[in-house]
């Protein structure tokens, strides 16, 4: 196992210190708690997003806590939820008399977390509403049972852009649904990440091998095969995309393409061109393109594909400013 | 070879191609070559700074192209150098009245590019200055000889900054000077990375071996051994930085913490958690800090610590704004 870090077991403790005094000002941590990430800019009156999950990601998740998107995020250990104290100790943190939405990943371990601090919140009469990423395709046809992965952005996106033009719960809510609803992700990884705490690669793939639909944590795919051109891949992963979203020719689209963790920005680049060649000889119009690591998987080589079809008002969202530690828009 | 691409001899234009059309509107290629990369947001009077390298740095050079940094980039092939032509035909485009600032990497083969470009522009009656980055501590003892690494990111920071000011030619080059003259990079890798075109690794380093000082092509470095912990790696970074650089106690310094590829943010901040520890134990304050990646190797493993000592005039032109499709600051 080859990481820049000290023991193990304080991997994510260390990330988190690192992170506190680098943007020192701009976030803090409710109830002398580390993994208890909120905003300092609170806005009164406005509705707080909260969002959290394990640690591995970044910047998924606490990375969108800033002016524009999240208020808080609970962080677990790598790839562990965080627990259901701490997410309520984070709403309570951030929330500005307007309640509270929760928009996470769709994995068991996090809804019943997030279950369990609404409870505790509605004890404390802050109203609470909850939604979930559920944008991978291949990971289920059975789309309430299907993994957020990258595709959440869109969502994160369009729930602060609403709320910072002080929504209302529902409101909140609703932007992070159509968003939802009109967005798709297909991902595949090269190689596997290794977990600090176990120091072995969570999966195997050969020499030449790629997982087309491998989750964010390793969960398998549709199929383990030669790894493809970059053309070939954006053309398997749209069709899977579009079988599943129909977009219309003439309509239009945002992308996100985003890098796992080890490939780079020159590969992403690569894949981007051939998804936009792709949609676009489909007839289907690229309106803005995001490409980065918007949700890695630590050191996992690989990418994903999100197509999140657009309107004009998931367009105005998606253009209001952002201004984050580790994500800026302007 | 794991790489998202299609054929290996069409890498770099193929993401060069995938940039422009990201990010269209904002960037553009000059005398229709892909690898005249120049700024879309020309600025009448400014002096005009162009960089250029081979590829396999991303973001470094072209992401520091936008509003606030520089205005052209000439791309090489990965690790190789664009031509003296190339850099012609960007410094014609974005030249704007006031002169032009060379500002690029300590390396022979770009010298010779940029030697030839300012005797061509010459016959233009354009002026031009030429400035090299040279900030890696362990590449030599010789300031002349040493090589470019990330601490380029704070000359662009600088003389972006004077240029956006209006300084004239000398002025926006004695901005580079001062940040040069204050800047050191430490740099280490924990695996290689596989130049396309090649296919094979450009060096090998044993399971748990870290390479201290390795350049970001491989070059190598002033030691080979067991990987150390973050904050061994920190405590051994400053002390040859500041064996360099004397930074007295009370001095305050900015800090940039690259991951050169495939190291996770995670990582990269708890070796920024350290080496602020470590400045702070020796009485210097971290008045700003960067992390993330700035000069990566493709998927090359490993980072570098990168020292800036400031007084008022560098803090104010690090705080000025930045554009740029690949970096923005607020």
């Amino acid at each position: 196992m080859k990481k820049i870090m000290n023991r193990a077991e304080d991997y994510t403790d260390e990330m988190l210190r690192g992170i506190y005094e680098v943007h020192r000002g701009r976030v803090k941590c409710a109830a002398d708690d580390l993994r208890c990430y909120c905003t300092a800019e609170k806005v009164e009156g406005k509705v707080a997003i909260v969002t959290g999950g394990g640690n591995g990601h970044l910047p998924l998740f606490l990375g969108y806590v800033g002016k524009g998107m999240l208020d808080g995020c609970g962080v677990g250990d790598v790839f562990q939820s965080p627990s259901g104290k701490q997410i309520y100790y984070i709403a309570k943190e951030v929330e500005a008399g307007a309640g509270v939405l929760f928009l996470y990943g769709n994995y068991t371990g996090d809804i019943m977390v997030f279950d369990d601090a609404s409870e505790r919140l509605e004890m404390d009469d802050i109203e609470t509403m909850s939604i979930v990423g559920a944008d991978d395709v291949n990971s289920s046809d059975d789309v309430n049972v299907r993994r957020g992965v990258a595709g959440i952005f869109f969502m994160y996106k369009a729930a602060g852009a609403r709320a910072m033009s002080m929504g209302n719960l529902q409101e909140v809510y609703d932007a992070a649904q159509k968003a939802k609803e009109n967005t798709r992700t297909v991902g595949f990884a090269l190689t596997p990440c290794i977990i600090p705490e176990k120091g072995k690669p969570n999966f195997e793939l050969q020499e030449n091998e790629m997982a087309m639909g491998m989750g964010i944590h390793g969960e398998p795919g549709v199929w383990n095969g030669p790894i493809m051109t970059s053309s070939e891949i954006a053309k398997e992963s749209c069709d899977t995309i579009l079988k599943d979203m129909e977009v219309k020719e003439g309509e239009e689209v945002a992308i996100l393409i985003n890098g796992l963790g080890s490939t780079p920005l020159d590969e992403q680049y690569i894949l981007a061109n051939d998804v936009i060649c792709y949609l676009n000889s489909r007839g289907i119009r690229v309106y803005r393109s995001w490409v980065g690591e918007f949700a890695t998987s630590m050191e996992m080589a690989g990418a994903s594909i999100t197509v999140c079809k657009v309107d004009e008002e998931l367009k105005a969202w998606f253009e209001m400013p952002v201004d984050t530690p580790f994500y800026k828009q302007n």
